[in-house]
């Protein structure tokens, strides 16, 4: 039993802000004299709609996505779009490029087979995709309908800290572990989507930002949910969208405002990330898994190099209130995933505790 | 400005009950003390697994639902079912017979279109849709893949008060706005689904109730998340669910036991429907839309045959707080949704108001 609030590293669904956990709370019962919850509004009510189109201008404000493109409230979370963005986007040409840099990247090849050829572009699977392909190693074909990366790779720990250049062919990535850490330059991109329970809000949901000149062509047994077009046509209200997570977002995006916006957070983030990386690298015990220049700053994996140990790190770890630190069961080892919302103290904090840890352990 | 809560008619999302609102709020930011909230917890921890397990054991026991069946929760609402219920069906046969007995029952049915060959088995659109068609009037043929119905037709105002005999065919039913109204034979259903944001939860999910075996006969194309099968095999967790509407289900199913189960809450709405319906029967100003034999106890339709006064008295009655009492605009007239959650007195309340607003405009 926990009175206080405990320091969750999971890698989501994962930790809101406070701030905003206690704003919805006190807005339950009766959000702002609407005399209801935001659950219970109609999604065409003039209530409703307002915190719609605030939460979609406070996204585009701060991610700085052009007029070329408009946002998607979808369902299903990324794993939907590993099959929307393909039924949405092969049909041009039939083919599509995919680099397998870890595995959600390799799961979004898999699912994209069923619509077209899928051809891997780069693969960092021969070591355990602890490294980023360069771009020197993309082997992009012009007659790719789009080229699909992973822009964060929450299992392994891995981070693209570079757009791909593609000579032309439309860019569709997964943000869903990385997005709204730092700026990004959206025009580069055909799509880009990203399931919200890491960074943005409870699970349920994808937003998927599309260049709107890729939309139309989707294959004729696409289902009118996953349908770009569709979605576009409708404002994302084709059917009753998930009008309370897309309130969460609104909440979490006006906390992102008072950290600075993107500039500020990628600030927070890279001195977030460096504190524990720092110790990593000159821990005895401890040791990094990814190869140092494609670190993740939102997911840290690391390892003692001792099963036993590891198993007995993480659940000393969480009766500390350090929860969630185990790794994925694919790649074993710990893992602290430090989104935006992780206060920098609860890094300081777990350091600390590493450090005891290593004292009594070595 | 409201500082009380007020009657919300509306067709979805609708009222929840005050107490599941209040516990949620409670429990926000510190659930159970977990150190966290639930929109923040790992989907696959301890924490969060009890509270999925309970809700699933609370929704199969208020439901009675065999052990030949089980429930999935899937994102996308009921739209997205329109599409899975052939493509994880109707390859059986190829052809699949559906009932058109209101806007959602057509929509089902030309979404369907895609993935095989579709047939109307019975249709009410002879009469704008204000009856249900007779057992006699359905031509359902051996070989179709499944016959599908909806069981409450929302916009309309009607409802079935027969499970349809199909001679063999597994039943398929969209029973988004009357799920958990009152006890259902589940046992005569291959699929029965359901959105959640009527009777059950905000919105941002269906709930599937499946025939197991008639699973894993789904068409090449399916998502993988839209397959029934694999929802099946993971216990509807190949990727992260909407957690949290998962939990706030639980909630009401919560609240549900405590008004009788499904038998209780049975009694409870045909009581609080008797009210208005009676009322309507009497008024010289208000007449329902419904036929009396089809009249739906959870979305009551009725109009003053004149467009004017209709606005008048939805504009009227949302400034006294009875709250989106428009029809919709594909009927115009009103619509009084009157899901599980309305109190009973918010009817009582609501026959005053018309009562005076009948006084005040014959």
């Amino acid at each position: 039993m926990f009175n206080e609030r405990i320091y969750n590293f999971s890698a989501g669904p994962s930790m809101l802000p406070l701030p905003v956990l206690e704003q919805a709370a006190a807005e339950m019962t009766n959000y702002r004299g609407s005399g209801m919850s935001v659950m219970e509004m109609s999604h065409r009510s003039k209530a409703y709609l307002s915190i719609f189109e605030e939460t979609k201008a406070d996204f585009k404000r701060l991610l700085a996505v052009p007029d070329t493109h408009e946002i998607l409230f979808m369902q299903g979370g990324a794993t939907l779009q590993f099959a929307a963005v393909p039924m949405n986007l092969i049909g041009t040409t039939g083919k599509a490029d995919y680099a397998n840099s870890g595995n959600f990247a390799n799961l979004a090849a898999k699912e994209a087979k069923k619509y077209g050829e899928v051809r891997i572009a780069a693969s960092s699977e021969d070591k355990n995709h602890t490294y980023i392909p360069a771009q020197s190693a993309l082997k992009i074909s012009p007659d790719a309908a789009y080229f699909h990366y992973c822009a964060n790779n929450t299992i392994e720990g891995t981070e693209w800290k570079y757009i791909p250049a593609t000579g032309g062919v439309p860019l569709a990535c997964d943000m869903s572990s990385n997005i709204m850490s730092k700026p990004v330059d959206v025009s580069k991109y055909g799509v880009i989507y990203a399931g919200v329970q890491k960074n943005m809000a409870p699970a349920g949901m994808a937003v998927v930002i599309l260049d709107k000149k890729l939309a139309g062509k989707e294959l004729a047994y696409t289902p009118k949910l996953m349908s770009y077009q569709v979605l576009l046509d409708s404002d994302s209200m084709h059917n009753t969208p998930p009008c309370y997570t897309i309130y969460m977002l609104g909440l979490v995006l006006k906390w992102l405002d008072r950290q600075g916006g993107l500039a500020g957070m990628e600030k927070i983030k890279a001195e977030r990330a460096k504190i524990l990386y720092d110790y990593l690298d000159g821990s005895p015990l401890f040791k990094g898994c990814a190869s140092p220049e494609a670190r993740s700053d939102m997911n840290v994996t690391f390892r003692t190099g001792n099963e036993e140990l590891d198993a007995k790190f993480a659940k000393e770890a969480a009766a500390a209130g350090f929860e969630n630190l185990k790794g994925h069961r694919n790649v074993g080892g710990m893992r602290a995933s430090i989104y935006n919302a992780m206060p920098t103290e609860g890094v300081v904090k777990l350091v600390e505790f590493m450090k005891n840890f290593e004292l009594k352990n070595k």
